[in-house]
């Protein structure tokens, strides 16, 4: 089966337990990587089993933190930004987040990776990566199982930038969109190709 | 200035004061509204002015309820599920619904009317319905300012439909997709049109 795996950078999305009646205040817009996941992996009577999500999260106080979430696995997953933030608050919750993934809920996985050590870990690592200037979607030949790298309302930081420099950079049109749907548009337009 | 219109339907979204946390269960799926209202309104650092928006609210207790947001006018909306149904249950938890518009915040006002009722009251009446087997969108000429009315995860009632059978039928693709994501893709098709 093709996959889709989406990679999203949170560089101000808290790294520890938050409150879910502040999303997209004290814990960092984290609103809008919920509605990222969402997105991602929701149709209306059904879930993408063949979405891969990856979130980094850099904001204080324990950064970095990368959690994993595998649509064929996924369980206790519903659409809306509260119920997807209780999936992430629980993982970041956890005393014992090392280097490497450890389970939180099914389909859920966290670790204390940033991303130099995601993009190493997985195994096809050159994606593509979203940004206003690049070539425009609808002429870009994607792959079987494409990699998209998207940033947070305010983009990469230049560091993160570096590590991406060769991959082919990608865009969906003059007007800036937000993460969430820069991704329903990828999905419809892979849809739309058959992938 | 052309416009966008979008009009949906909540036939489970409750009717009165709600709570903010859960909006998914007890308040009828307005988390679903919520999100679409974020994607119809919010582009990355900015909002559509050229957009209005209706809400027609069918579950208990106080059915109906309609709701209009208009982009030019709206005012300390920000994207997340929970500031939009603050804004929802604000207007709803008025003592002075009646028949014709009230505002409620900048840019919302509120009513009693029903979907036939609205679908009088609009200039333009006579818009685009989405449904799974309609025309596909790319083959669609929508027109200069178009209408485009959406059902929430059950789609419209038999008696909903028969109000629009003369409007043109529109679709997405043969996946089915959750209002705010349709939204999503229109306005995306329409930015590609430079519409």
């Amino acid at each position: 089966m093709a996959s889709r795996t989406f990679i999203m950078v949170g560089n101000k999305a808290v790294t520890e337990h938050f409150s879910l009646n502040d999303l997209a205040g004290a814990a960092g817009r984290m609103d809008l990587l919920c509605r990222s996941l969402s997105t991602a992996f929701f149709l209306s009577h059904g879930m993408r089993r063949d979405v891969k999500v990856y979130l980094v999260l850099r904001g204080e106080p324990n950064p970095p933190r990368s959690l994993s979430f595998d649509g064929s696995e996924l369980k206790y997953m519903s659409p809306d930004e509260r119920n997807i933030g209780g999936i992430i608050r629980k993982a970041l919750g956890r005393d014992d987040i090392r280097p490497y993934w450890t389970e939180s809920t099914p389909g859920v996985h966290v670790s204390s990776m940033d991303l130099p050590d995601l993009l190493k870990d997985l195994s096809s690592p050159k994606g593509h990566y979203l940004v206003e200037d690049g070539e425009p979607m609808d002429s870009v030949e994607v792959g079987d199982d494409p990699v998209f790298l998207l940033g947070d309302h305010n983009g990469l930081v230049p560091e993160q930038e570096v590590l991406v420099e060769d991959w082919p950079r990608l865009s969906l049109g003059k007007r800036s969109y937000h993460t969430d749907h820069c991704i329903t548009v990828l999905n419809h337009t892979l849809d739309k190709r058959g992938l």
